[in-house]
């Protein structure tokens, strides 16, 4: 009996349209990417569970994808445990049979990669790296077990220039897709400043969680959770008109500043500074999409703690695009302080989904070759490959069909892969250097010379 | 205490320069697969063990990485098995907690994806894949855990057209690399007919396995695994003149087709009928590489039905550069029958040791930004943006060094990251619209005006 194949739930395959979309999204990012001085690196799939455990938090431990040690048979063990499940750590059994897990984001591996290769590399050290991760996460609409990222990031230095290069990125990468889009900006040093002021300084982390989800849950939603963490009413008095608060750029700093030197916050003014600075530039460079300072995004990881940044499309409904921000330790928990750095991740599962709705890959993003040469028998054959090599050469993709079988077949071929054009060279043709060619398209057809096909072609 | 950052054995980071280089070989060989009308498709890294298991024989099974499933955990298996190891079945109980594995290579993913998308696909499928692989092979030189694989098939089409094809994209490949290679070609039909001849027809897996190390081994070596294997001295003595005919291809396949037709192999004869198809016309449409009928080449894998392909460098000692052939039944194991097709896979890492060994890989592959603007201070910066934008919108790569500090310092990362250009936009030059302009190659510094500057990288 043959198998019924399938894949695993949560991957996917992508079919030759879908890769070569894909295609066009990594190739832009990474063309941007390159254009602004960042370079490759590598990383391998598999990281030692020691680098990536403790890294995400419990859910994360949990959602780490963990590869049982070759060879290993896990039989042995059974005989040397104890055999009452209640009585057995079962993370460190997992651990003495699976040493490596697979990647679950990009961030731990640079991280980790900056630390064991510091001495090769110059600083400020400007990096890209698209690969897939993997997350045992439970698969739904939009949310799969093996995705792409597309990360760039700039370590060892804390000059705001880098923010700044951040927003031009974001800019440059969105102008390019012709995607509209808002790039939301805050500052971690704000959100301290206003815990500060709200009288719970050690509670920023509770405040940006509750924060995060005042778009999807509105003001009742995070003063509900706040006061449920015990963060006392007049507290929240505090945030609240921030949450709301509209107004201009300079309007929403101008409150921000008030606010802080009332409460006396140091590391509130800090934030405050360098947003201004931020979105001083920002003016004065230009930018083609919208940005703005929104008090309200906080976003979840805990590692932020200057600028953090925040994606939406302007003209299609879907999360976040991208996302990122200014950290100060990232390398630290592999012992190497002092490394503070600005990245910045591109989804490309929704950036995807955003050019399809919006119809905005372009016509030259195609999977099927430019030309279909059909076969009309071995000595056309070799007279069409001829042709051929010349086309390749400048970059025109085509290809000869294998059989030399009905030309109803063969049109059926080239109209079924969605080619543009189908070439025929015959006994005629050959005799005369020409080539006939219809645009499958137009429906155009016609019979030249070989060097007005190659004209089409700008050869 | 910090932990010290590793990664598992046999895999590997690649730094800015490798990556760099690894892309360059990554697009060439997908701008070649693409021009000769190929399609990308991607497949997950996970696949179903029951996809993976069985395909690759018994060697291949213990060499896949199997991924624990997630959410369970192994312990309460401990207390349904019996406990004695030699009672268990190592393979069966780790099936019960491993469901994935690793892709191992991509023919058996492919196969599975044209058994599963069947219905959406037009045949012949020309599809291109590029992906890592893992094998958890004992790490050694040269060998890794995780190496991508550059694969190109086309499927369900027994024309030898096809075969032309791969001979065009492996000579085309290399002609690009500035690589020169030597191209073997054989026939597993005319191997066939050599079992047949030989008197051992139901033999000719153990008869290519030895003749496959006839490089490496010798005659000797061949004839004594062969006699261990029982095949009989009169038998040997009809491969052996085989082994060590030397001549031109026509004399070849002359001495085959004698040999053939004395011995009435049908399948010997209809294989020499395939190679002289194949040899006449790489004569008359012309390749650039050398290419060779090599009748000792027989490749191990079992699949493999008619042509096939090995690849050489000539300047430089290693293992093969490539390899493929024939196959016309991959994909019956998922239920699909009947689609022969013919597939090539490039192997990255011998390519890049190739190039790097002869110092082949060109100039423009850099990890570095071809131009670093010193930063001079914030109003010099903004204008030094500027121009950037010019820069960035005509491809040229170049960065804003991010802090405001001495000059030599800047130089100093400027030299560091390999970059060629400097350029500084000081308050004089901004005044005068200039830019003063540094090759760190050549030593060269210039003033001049801002399009002088541009006219040099063609703006």
């Amino acid at each position: 009996m043959a198998q019924k194949p399938s894949i695993p739930k949560g991957t996917r395959d992508f079919n030759p349209v879908e890769a070569s979309r894909r295609n066009y999204i990594f190739d832009t990012i990474r063309t941007v990417f390159r254009e602004f001085g960042y370079a490759p690196i590598e990383t391998p799939a598999m990281e030692n569970l020691s680098t990536l455990l403790g890294k995400y938090g419990e859910e994360g431990d949990r959602l780490l994808f963990k590869i049982l040690n070759s060879g290993d048979s896990i039989v042995p063990l059974a005989g040397k445990v104890d055999h009452d499940p209640a009585n057995i750590d079962s993370n460190a059994l997992s651990m003495m049979v699976c040493e490596k897990g697979l990647r679950y984001d990009l961030t731990v591996p640079f991280a980790r990669f900056v630390v064991q290769h510091k001495n090769e590399l110059a600083f400020p050290f400007k990096r890209y790296q698209i690969q897939p991760v993997w997350r045992a996460d439970r698969p739904q609409k939009g949310r799969y077990r093996e995705f792409y990222q597309c990360d760039a990031d700039v370590i060892g230095s804390d000059s705001l220039y880098n923010e700044l290069e951040m927003v031009q990125l974001v800019d440059d990468v969105f102008n390019r897709f012709g995607i509209r889009v808002l790039l939301k900006i805050n500052n971690r040093k704000v959100l301290a400043g206003i815990a500060q002021v709200m009288g719970y300084p050690d509670r920023l982390t509770d405040i940006t969680i509750a924060m995060d989800k005042f778009d999807r849950n509105g003001l009742e939603g995070v003063r509900g959770e706040l006061l449920e963490k015990g963060i006392a009413s007049e507290g929240l008095s505090r945030l609240e008109p921030l949450l709301l608060f509209k107004g201009i750029t300079t309007s929403k700093i101008a409150f921000l500043t008030r606010l802080f030197e009332e409460g006396k916050s140091e590391v509130g003014l800090k934030g405050v500074e360098e947003l201004k600075w931020l979105f001083d530039m920002i003016g004065q460079v230009g930018v083609g999409q919208s940005v703005e300072l929104d008090l309200s995004l906080a976003r979840g990881l805990n590692y932020y703690t200057g600028a953090i940044f925040e994606v939406k499309a302007l003209d299609f409904s879907i999360g976040s695009l991208c996302g990122g921000g200014r950290y100060d330790n990232l390398t630290g928990v592999f012992g190497l302080n002092d490394m503070s750095g600005v990245g910045i991740s591109f989804g490309a599962d929704r950036i995807y989904d955003v050019l399809l709705g919006l119809d905005k890959f372009p016509d030259t993003v195609m999977d099927a070759p430019q030309v279909v040469f059909f076969n009309m028998g071995r000595e056309e054959a070799v007279y069409a490959l001829g042709c051929m090599k010349t086309l390749r050469a400048s970059g025109i993709s085509c290809e000869l069909y294998p059989d030399e079988i009905k030309l109803k077949k063969q049109f059926d071929y080239a109209t079924r892969r969605g080619v543009q054009m189908v070439a025929i060279v015959g006994e005629q043709e050959m005799k005369n250097n020409q080539v006939t060619w219809k645009n499958l398209v137009t429906g155009d057809q016609q019979t030249g010379g070989m060097q007005d096909f190659f004209n089409m072609f700008g050869i």
